[in-house]
């Protein structure tokens, strides 16, 4: 069956309002670019002539500007799943145009495939290559592609020259069956490979290619400094530390880090440990640094969902695949962040707070209990499972107006079942085996701001001091409604909140 | 090896002050009795004498009036994980006399050999049989069971024979290895079997054997009322409807459901509808409800790590093993909350919530955010995992001066992202696919009893109506201060909140 060549405008026109589509990618990685330009386009003519216009939209995780922010501004999302970073996008949905579903990563696919969250109707599938016979190679990320493409009436693939057809090979798609058929996932090792280095569609329901030569649309993040490079180094001698008492195997763990540039600079703070042997990621997003460790030999093995890094390194690596083939893998989001594999792999989760509690309760999504950042990404799908669990954060943010360690925190995305360490700039607090008033003291003695100590010490003075967990509701979020009032949680009036 | 007899005195005896003691049982199902009821007494007599005796108690969930109950009144547990029910313990909690850590059941096991938790000095195991060469036949719970006794240094058996030597073959006991090591949990149906009949021991750490008779102490439950009818109800219609519409497959999906009256109203709801075909039970606690359900045939087979039944039930099972022989099992916690094998089979979960706000979060665990219920139990390790998850609370508690349902839950036990669907006698909120703007609405609207309906929609208008999850931080917890202060939450003023 020969494929059929379309426009990124002619593909868009098959796109109708109310339509739900579902994309390739995770992160600006590997996702649709080209026919959500075009769809942002004819939703702003549709609108312009009066007619409403639009639509839903399922991903692995966030896109690029060329997706969320183009959309979010042409006002054509009615609802949207299940993460994001776009800045246009968090502008939108923050006030009340979008109905946005914070998902976990790894539900995501069978959370469609259970039918809770409607039809897809078409799915834009990023390809370096496709066949006549219905074969998708994907390019730099892994997703929920398979699944929206079983589930969709309407495939069309964005064929993308700007990706090298070396990628070809680094994937493992794979879907398991859904309930009562379900088998185990069986990823034993990091590197295991358990499904198809391509995504089988039925070619009848591929409606339409699209060439394009558009780069992913990859953030930059800040270079680390010296908070950054402090957190790393802590959360460095942490793991070193537990693993001279034996609680990490000396063959060490598996290692998920988040995005950013925390997530940065502990992975070069555990590449450049003398103490830590080479090791392996087991992670979602694998960003510049773990390229940089795999060259190095300090990373073994890379498995991840996404090659969430600059252009000149996703090219370096795709000019290097003889090096790379075996030391790196894509997965479906569904494996990379699956809490099956990752309880049995044994990873050692590090990933961002926004805020974090004294008594080890984590804001992943909120600031100030309101307004969405991003939404909480993989961090469930890989923080209770994990061998280890820690979560880091700069003790202040805002040049100290706010301290990231409260009394409770405003959004819950954590629990304290879920969380064993907290770690900033001045330490780590160790919460495992510990109660939360044990917890509470730990926090605040190693990790809030000194400037917050005391703030946060006679918060605890107006609690009963006995309860499981000592809190007084009035004040309990009291630091946050002093900062959305006063713009500084130092200005804390406590009396305010007592009577 | 002869097995060296002893009294439950001479056992007690064997316990430091500072030791930590891992416990057979799940429930006051199963667990040691003797040698912790003597185990008060040691404590007391020493503390008469003047000297510190305290001890931590690790077990697989909650236990008896003669494990928890006198030990918290003779003040002898400094340290206790993952769980417990007793008001003996509860209040010494609440008053600050024993640091305990609310674990999530699953994980309790392996944070043990993980070595978060301290040493384990003893394991105090309740059997209805042991040979000398070190098999240990459970009584009428799985729990922790295998790993306290690899872990501990010395053995003592309780061999009780309240148990009938009948139960031996119920058991299913397993051990997963940890990272790297770890394989899949090799359940695939309910009743998979994996694991041995017995408990195998170095037999040379069986310091004592305590011959006993003493019943289980299971609590008893009051009766279903017409609000837990109603709830009940309510779930059966919904899951009815669900697969009509495709969502739960024909065949319908294994169940888990909480302990208490509403868990067994749900499964009376369940049992008796014509439009559930017999289904499989996958749960941590199996009650009287789900026996009756499979002589009723309604029930195909019965997977859990505790018979927590009254005794004449837990009896008339013994006395008609041949018929139930092939449709119970009882597994270790770490199996039967495996999330793992929860997300595999698809359970459709169902636990009883303290409060739920109407953003879909749920506090499992904090009475008005400082006091310890009970805990956490297993209901997280269901949750996140499962097909569908459904949390149940009456609409109101203390003949309506209480809420269920709040503007933002005062401690958060499982987060927006991990729940589908909440119950109250008044009906179903769905919030799958909704963002939690339309959660609300669904929440308020569905679930609130009428007359905390306004007081909700009024709290919504105090703020933005548009953030991601519009909340005004010095209101959010303020139905809580108003119980506190006034006894009554129906006594809100939110001017007292506005300023």
């Amino acid at each position: 069956m020969a494929l059929n060549f379309m426009t990124a405008e002619e593909a868009a026109e098959l796109i109708n309002h109310g339509d739900n589509i579902g994309l390739s990618g995770f992160t600006p990685a590997g996702t649709a670019k080209a026919v959500t330009f075009a769809l942002a386009k004819r939703a702003e003519a549709e609108h312009a002539k009066g007619h409403p216009f639009q639509v839903g939209i399922f991903t692995g995780a966030s896109t690029g500007n060329s997706c969320d922010g183009v959309l979010s501004v042409a006002k054509a999302i009615r609802y949207r799943a299940p993460y994001t970073t776009n800045k246009d996008f968090r502008k939108a949905v923050n006030n009340g145009e979008i109905s946005y579903n914070d998902i976990h990563l790894s539900q995501m696919a069978q959370e469609l495939r259970y039918g809770f969250l409607g039809k897809v109707n078409m799915a834009i599938i990023e390809a370096c290559e496709v066949t006549e016979d219905g074969k998708i190679y994907l390019t730099a990320a892994g997703g929920i592609s398979p699944t929206v493409c079983r589930l969709a009436d309407k495939i069309v693939v964005e064929l993308n020259s700007a990706h090298s057809k070396e990628s070809i090979g680094m994937h493992d798609v794979y879907e398991p069956l859904d309930p009562p058929y379900r088998r185990e996932i069986p990823v034993f090792k990091p590197n295991d490979r358990i499904g198809k280095p391509y995504v089988e569609v039925d070619p009848k329901k591929i409606v339409g290619v699209v060439k394009t030569d558009w780069p992913d649309e990859a953030r930059s993040f800040t270079s680390p400094d010296p908070v950054t490079d402090q957190i790393g180094q802590n959360i460095a001698n942490f793991l070193v530390s537990d693993m001279k008492k034996g609680i990490i195997p000396k063959s060490f763990l598996p290692v998920q880090s988040g995005v950013g540039n925390i997530a940065n600079a502990v992975l070069g703070a555990l590449g450049s440990s003398q103490d830590i042997p080479a090791f392996n990621v087991y992670t979602e997003v694998l960003q510049d640094a773990v390229i940089d460790l795999i060259r190095k030999e300090r990373v073994k093995f890379g498995s991840c969902c996404s090659l969430t890094v600059t252009n000149d390194c996703l090219n370096s690596v795709y000019d290097d695949m003889k090096f790379f083939k075996d030391k790196l893998i894509i997965r479906q989001s569904e494996v990379s962040n699956n809490p099956e594999v990752i309880r049995r792999l044994g990873v050692i989760s590090i990933n961002t707070a926004i805020e974090a509690d004294i008594y080890g309760n984590i804001n992943s999504t909120h600031i100030m209990g309101t307004k969405m950042m991003n939404g909480i990404g993989g961090s469930g799908d890989f923080t209770r499972p994990a061998y280890i669990s820690i979560f880091t954060t700069p003790s202040t943010a805002k040049d100290g107006k706010i301290s990231t360690i409260v009394p409770l925190v405003a959004h819950t995305d954590h629990t304290e079942h879920d969380v064993n360490i907290i770690v900033t700039e001045y330490g780590v607090a160790d919460l495992r085996g510990k109660g939360p008033k044990e917890r509470a003291i730990e926090v605040i003695e190693k990790c809030a701001h000194p400037d917050y100590r005391p703030i946060l010490r006679e918060y605890l003075s107006y609690t009963d001091g006995k309860s499981q967990t000592p809190h007084f509701m009035k004040g309990a979020l009291a630091l946050h409604d002093t900062f959305i009032k006063t713009g500084d949680m130092r200005n804390i009036d406590w009396s305010k909140y007592l009577d």
